[in-house]
């Protein structure tokens, strides 16, 4: 088999063999295959596509290519996946609520990166949370606790990195099956029972229309069903950030505030419905009757106990959370300047000016600053008056502000005319 | 300036400006562009193409991208490139034809490689032939004899080798303005007056529809025109071989035979149509007057007289080829295997015949047989009773015969019916 044969095939719109796509991601691996060929043999993939077959191939190919997470643990694993968003702490609120409710969340997470943080680095914002354990440990704490999150300690689809780096390099990102071999390569190296896929549409996100989001949807639950795991994707907005807060110990304390009853609207609503979806396909119930138990063990407490477990037996303190010790030195108001409704929240644009503020990475090396980042007093569909504050930038070096409050001020976008708010589900797939 | 956005740019179909094709034939000729960009950009280029503005562009800057052949030399200088075929001796005909005319022809040539030869090749099987004259030296020659021919010692368009090196590994060498740029590139190269292009079609050439042909000998055409020069393109049939001798010394040989004066009706016919191009493009007279100044230069031996002149000037010595000692030591007749008329000759097949008999190269490194080749005994058009010869095979390796008749023999067809040859010239464009 010749890697300029299966590039030329591809490059004429035939489909690949299960061989032939083998072949390359094994080639890709083992580096016997040069990236000068990789490249050209992406942008053939990105110009001709790939079939649903070879799509699910190739996933299964990139899932393969390193170690797998396989847990034998008693119960149904359950695991959302987002495509990532700014403030998007839902993982935080969904693990201990449905592991509340019996289910297994053994998430091995990944950390941010540019604009949208990752949940390592949040629970790392928590005191003495310890995101390292070993395997067994892991094991043990998501049989016995049925939650547990640390970091990608094994070889994880090494085959994605390769593939990941040099589409990021030659302009082949943006392809549906190469998008979704990526994200679903990675989630399959879970054993997962049960899979829900957060896609994010909008300003924010990756897929900047409903359209390519729901594509991108589609071509993961097929392949999650190809692969025999239960599956499903809920579109949600990105449009402005989840909830107000975006920064990662302020997102901790918003996932407290949730867990402990306060009704953040478009932060429980998105929560409400990833975690539903995962207990309806564990068998929990229908979709209604998982929506009210996930409420229920919100409002009784089950799954704030839940979350308080979780962080202990990962040796974290909430005591920070506690007495209020978890916002950064320095804080600045931002100011509306003018009167109206807030019509536009640019959730990247807010991502980058908490990544300004030191909340974030723009290289791997960064270190992050765990209290800065951004509370927002406003959401679209609010009313403002000129000079009332819209949000309280924090961080432990002030001179990020001048270039923060900048970039805070370009995502806002104030209306004379009311604004409504829409909902952040637009469709489950 | 990004590759990143210059590969996004052509994937999305944008004509690139001037400065970011330059970036890319730089970067390329520096190493400072990595190759697995270089092989996405050009993927692109062969699923989006390049304008005329940008093909100039390019071809330009591959022409710039190392040493030039500038030589102040009174007189007109013209030359003839040929797309690759077999059996092409034209070269040896043409330049000292014209040159006897009173056009200058300095021609810097390369080696061959797989099926097609090289005219440097064919040179060196001449005893004393001296291909490694220096530059002061060539220009020397061209200005007094009006005819020299070296190999390639200058650097020239170092980047066409970068991009081609690549794309024969990533399957983009089938991309019109990618082949335009890479020859025009190289011709650019030379400060020729008038340039004639020899666009072979067929079975034993690169572009193996006529169609495909009349593209690219037009965008060459265009190319040339953009950058100043006389220039037109003959579009020959190489279907089966041109002449009737495959290999090196047998070529040369088939020169002097008709230098001479000796009709071969196909070689004479194409090396008469080029020639007289290159005169009316010099401003030589009308078409007919220059083919008939071409024929009659022949006629009246000075054709071969500046033929001798030249071989004598660059230290090489006919006296092999006038007591019959060019042909290698082993021969092997191959027979008709049925009786009819001859109606495919696969210059290809015939091509990979005559290398693996030893006159040519699989690899840069191999050594040539010189005296090694096929000489034909009929061509397409003429008929053959069954065990009459077809063609002498030559080799100084005897055991290379088998696999060797092997290859002719796939390469004939005999059909029951009369086959008309049709003529080699199909367009001038």
């Amino acid at each position: 088999m010749r890697v300029y044969d299966i590039i030329k095939k591809k490059r004429d719109g035939f489909e690949l063999s299960t061989e032939e796509i083998c072949f390359i991601v094994n080639g890709a691996t083992s580096g016997s295959i040069p990236d000068y060929q990789l490249t050209a043999f992406l942008m053939a993939v990105y110009f001709k596509g790939m079939s649903s077959r070879e799509t699910l191939d190739f996933t299964l190919a990139i899932a393969s290519s390193g170690d797998k997470v396989t847990a034998k643990i008693n119960g149904i694993k359950a695991d959302k996946h987002s495509t990532g968003g700014v403030g998007d702490k839902t993982s935080l609120i969904i693990a201990p609520t449905v592991a509340s409710l019996g289910l297994k969340v053994l998430k091995m997470s990944g950390r941010g990166l540019g604009h949208t943080g990752g949940t390592v680095d949040k629970l790392e914002s928590i005191k003495g949370f310890n995101v390292s354990l070993d395997y067994s440990e892991f094991l043990r704490l998501g049989e016995t606790n049925g939650v547990v999150i640390i970091g990608q300690t094994k070889n994880l689809a090494p085959a994605d990195k390769v593939f990941y780096s040099l589409r990021d390099v030659t302009a082949t990102v943006d392809s549906i099956p190469l998008i979704s071999a990526s994200i679903m390569g990675k989630k399959l190296t879970a054993d997962d029972d049960v899979i829900v896929l957060d896609v994010k549409t909008g300003e924010g996100a990756f897929m900047k229309t409903l359209e390519s989001a729901k594509e991108l949807a589609k071509t993961m639950v097929e392949i999650g069903k190809g692969a025999g795991k239960k599956i499903s994707a809920v579109i949600t907005d990105m449009n402005e950030p989840l909830g107000y807060a975006v920064g990662n110990a302020l997102e901790v304390k918003e996932v407290i505030n949730v867990l402990k009853g306060e009704k953040v609207s478009d932060l429980l609503e998105v929560s409400l419905e990833l975690g539903a979806e995962m207990l309806y396909l564990s068998g929990y119930g229908d979709k209604n009757y998982c929506k009210s138990q996930f409420l229920k063990a919100i409002e009784n407490g089950s799954a704030y106990s839940k979350f308080k477990e979780f962080v202990s037996a990962q040796g974290g303190s909430l005591q920070d959370f506690e007495n209020g010790n978890y916002l950064a030195e320095y804080s600045l108001e931002v100011k509306a300047q003018q009167s109206g409704y807030i019509s536009g929240l640019n959730a990247e644009l807010i991502g980058r000016c908490a990544l300004s503020l030191g909340a974030g990475r723009e290289k791997v090396s960064d270190k992050i600053d765990y209290k800065a980042g951004v509370v927002l007093t406003k959401k679209v569909g609010d009313s403002a008056l000129k000079g009332e504050t819209l949000a309280t930038l924090y961080t432990s070096n002030k001179e990020l502000f001048k270039n923060a409050e900048t970039l805070f001020n370009s995502s806002v976008t104030i209306s004379l005319k009311k604004v409504r708010k829409a909902s952040c589900i637009i469709d489950v797939i």
